[in-house]
Order: structure tokens, then C-alpha cells, then sequence
């Protein structure tokens, strides 16, 4: 039975299969070698109960949706998103400074995974995601999360300022990342508050409105010719001066 | 005339025309409209007597290597290689305490390109790359690059332990990025020195003579189930960590 998401490749799969998230059916490559990950995968999915077929190299290409699948496939039920309000509830469960990371407008599917990953290698509890002008949550995109996007929470939101607004009620700073702002990250005094960095598309970065909305905007420092990071990059940076100020 | 290697995109070719670097020729899109940056490019151009050419959308298509060329490719003489004597000499004239990073074996030309864009952003005088089993300078990694490479020096090393005994003598420390080594970086005593930061390959990391030559090897500290990070943004977290203590 083919279910309503792929997932692809030896990470993201075994880490969906560690996570116990729901997986429906496993795919292997006929042509696939051993290695200690696979053999994990193939041990968690016995332990789960999840059938394995063993398929033609050509079929899994036709289904990996031209990402490298090394050999594996999961069919999966949609992507589990989560609530703000979740969000907020699991956050505070877990720490009483709280670190997230808002999407304003990310188009980029690996910058989208690649952040995703980094905000859940780094420590954060979650992550906000416009359902508009923004990637979703494709096979490229859990590709390049690695895996991290079975441990991450995700919300979804059509309103991101209402969202940094209901995380503002929850105690939850709007730490916004901007070029041209004239505070250093590394100087803001709410690096190790409870806080939510929000990043700004590639290009054109916040969008007004959301910028207004940030309790306070902050830059990276740069001292070379060319002025720019690549988002994810930029997003890691500042990802890690705030778990390391907590 | 075509020249040896072409560079695609916007930012690219503004950096190149900006940082002086030798341009055959200028190739630009008929369907292009007018931007800032355009504007830009053309006036650089004007000055330093390159020629343009409006050319045919498909024509250009043709040359852009499948890299998204925004309507302007630039044809330049092959990207002008540094040694490492010549690195050492223009870092220890630019500051006392010069920053540089090394890979070995950065294979992704996504990756190396967004190494060196982190680099030259962050403050870093050059860069090293081996000549073997590793990405060269294609127009991919320029693209990725986003012009950086205008203005980075990069030397390529056919014996990377050398070049760090030979940046050892100059006084430059070898700080190899390792997620298994026992220090963490940012409480490393050398992050404020003179150094050269080692990156590894994505999944294999640093090569055993690599991490023997380095003088410290340190690790990112992770909080999450995922315990990597993309190898551009372990760089880019691990430059900035540097650039900051200088």
C-alpha cells in the first residue's frame, strides 16, 4: 500500500523508525549491500511490525522523486504537524528557556531541511512554518533534515505574527535575524531568554510586517566584502549562540 | 572569445568586476530587464573595457552549466589558484591574527562554495582545498559561492598535512573539526590564535593523517537526537566561533 508521504533515504528513515513515528511500509533496493545502519532500520522495522519489501533499483528510483534514496524508502502517513499552542505546551515541558525557530518565508527546500536539522542537532524544541509563500514539508525537504524532522515538532501557521504573538504570550521573546539591524545577536540581552529566532527568505528577508512584530531584530557580524550568508548557514549561526547561552 | 571558466549569476560576476579579477567578456540575456545590481555589473563592465554581448536566453542557457544564471554569464581566464606561502604572506600582513580554513575532502561543490562564501563573510583570509578527492573550483561551487571566491585566495594542496606544517612554522595553528573529539571548540584555548580550521567530509570526517597533523581537534556541542550537522553549516557555526574570539 503506498501511503501519503515518502520518505527517503538511510537517515531520515531510521530516524523515523527511532522515533516511533508511524511508518506503513519499508522499501529496500534488491541491489543494496548491509551496513550497520540498514541493519538498523531492518531490526526497528521488525520490532515495529512494519513489512519490508525487497524491490528493483529502478522502481525506487521512480519513487524517490529524484533525491538519492541509497537503497530505502518508507511509506509514511502525512506529515504529523503540530499546533502552536502544542508547540508552546511541549516547549515548556521540557525547558523553562525554551528554544524555537520561525520560518519567514523560506522557498529554498534544503535551506528549509538544513535548518530544520540544525535546530534539532543544536537543541531546539520546535519550529514554525508559514503554509504560504514558503517550502513544505516535501521528500527534499525530510531529505535534508536527515531525519531531525521525526524528532522536531513543526507547526504550521497562516498567520506568523499571530503566532509570535500567542509565543509572546507564552513568555517566548521574537528574536528576529536581520542584516541590516543595529544590534549584534551575540550582545542582545535575550540570547538566553526563553526565545524564537525567526529567519527571513533568502533574499529579501522579513517581511514588514513580521519585523515589526519581533521583539527585537539582530545581525551577525560580518567583517569580509561579500555581506550575505546563505540562510541556512545564517540560521545555524545564530541557532548556536543561543543553545550556547543557555 | 570564449575563456577558460565562466561565471553564472548576479552576485558572482558583480564580485568578480568589483574585486578587479581579469573578465574576457560579458554575455547578457536579452529578456533581461534592468535591476540594481545589473546596472551595476554593466557600469563595472564599462569601465574596465569588457565587452557585453546580448545574447539569446537558450544560448545562455546553454552555457550556464544548468546553474540558474539570472541572465548574466561572464567568460574569465581559469580561477587564479594562490600558494600557500602567498596565503600565509598576505593573512600575516592583514592581520596578526589571521583566520583560514582548510578541507579535506569536501566532496559536495555546494558545500565547498558555501564554505568559502562563510569565510570570506566572516573576516577569513583564505582558504585550502586539496586537489584530490575533493571538489575543484567549478562554476557550481562559484555559483554557491555567491562571489566569494572574487575575493577569497584559495590555495590548492596536493599534501594537505604539509600545507598545515607549513602554516604551523608561519606560527598558525590546525584546529580540526572532529564531532568525536573530547574538547569542545568554544572553550578550546586556541579559538583566539592564530588558526586554520580543519573541515572534514560530510559522513566521514577528517582523515586519520589529517587529524593526527592537527594541533587540537574540537567538536560542536550537540543537543539533539540528530547528532550532525551539514557540513557547510558545522563550518560556517565553527568560523564564526573563531571570527568572534579575534
Amino acid at each position: 500500500m503506498s501511503g501519503d508521504r515518502v520518505v527517503v533515504g538511510l537517515h531520515p528513515v531510521r530516524e523515523l523508525l527511532r522515533a516511533g513515528r508511524a511508518v506503513r511500509s519499508l522499501s529496500i533496493s534488491e541491489r543494496r549491500g548491509t551496513s550497520p545502519v540498514l541493519d538498523e532500520i531492518l531490526d526497528l522495522a521488525a520490532r515495529a511490525g512494519v513489512s519490508v519489501a525487497h524491490v528493483d533499483a529502478h522502481a525506487l528510483d521512480a519513487r524517490a522523486h529524484g533525491l538519492v534514496h541509497q537503497g530505502v524508502v518508507a511509506d509514511a502517513p502525512a506529515f504529523p504537524l503540530a499546533s502552536v499552542t502544542e508547540l508552546i505546551a511541549r516547549s515548556i515541558a521540557t525547558t523553562d528557556r525554551p528554544l524555537l525557530v520561525a520560518l519567514d518565508g523560506v522557498t529554498d527546500p534544503h535551506n528549509l531541511g538544513s535548518i530544520a536539522r540544525t535546530a534539532e542537532a543544536l537543541g531546539a524544541q520546535g519550529m514554525l512554518i508559514p503554509d504560504r509563500r514558503a517550502a513544505g514539508i516535501t521528500p527534499t525537504v525530510e531529505k535534508a533534515a536527515a531525519g531531525a524532522l521525526a524528532h522536531l515538532p513543526v507547526a504550521r501557521v497562516t498567520n506568523l505574527v499571530r503566532a509570535l504573538d500567542e509565543l509572546g504570550d507564552a513568555g517566548i521573546w521574537s528574536i528576529g535575524l536581520d542584516a541590516d539591524a543595529p544590534v549584534e545577536l551575540t550582545t542582545s540581552h535575550l540570547v538566553s531568554e526563553p526565545c524564537v529566532l525567526v529567519v527571513g527568505a533568502e533574499s529579501t528577508g522579513l517581511r514588514r510586517l513580521t519585523r515589526e512584530r519581533c521583539d527585537v531584530l539582530a545581525r551577525l557580524r560580518m567583517r569580509g566584502r561579500v555581506d550575505s550568508l546563505n540562510a541556512s548557514v545564517a540560521a545555524g549561526i545564530a541557532l548556536h549562540v543561543l543553545a550556547q547561552s543557555r
